[in-house]
């Protein structure tokens, strides 16, 4: 699963950092950012995504969950792909 | 969320052993279980249903994932809640 546009990839910043990105991202148009964390950055992956329903409330809609694993230098590790819309 | 009959809590043991508690309980007769994931331990929740799902395969389904927040000891954490049905 490569990054695509309107994905950020929880990792080694800040909880607010990345919650500050995304809502940035919102804010320029994006209709949808994809939030994902691997390994050990799943919690805060969904970390970013309460702390983002915390500041948009009904701004924003969980419109899916996925999980499952990847592989990176030859580990498999797990994923959770968090994809938020925007409701309007 | 309290925990419910079929849940189950991922904490400090080792993923196996969580694996192993949750094949025994659908060998056992229970049609669903809930993995059960909170702050940092929500990675390893997910890392539990992958090694089960590489068990088991077509034998289970992956019937919703949820995300939320909730309240424990004045702190608010994060959790996932991976609800996993047996299939026939
Ligand atoms: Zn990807």
């Amino acid at each position: 699963m490569d990054k695509k546009p309107n994905e950020v990839l929880v990792s080694m910043k800040n909880v607010e950092d990345y919650v500050l990105e995304i809502i940035t991202m919102l804010n320029q148009g994006a209709e949808e950012v994809e939030i994902k964390g691997v390994g050990r950055d799943i919690g805060k992956a969904v970390d970013v995504y309460n702390m983002i329903l915390d500041k948009l409330g009904n701004g924003i809609k969980l419109d899916s969950v996925s999980i499952g694993s990847e592989s990176r230098d030859k580990k498999r590790l797990s994923f959770i792909l968090l994809r938020v819309k925007k409701v309007y």
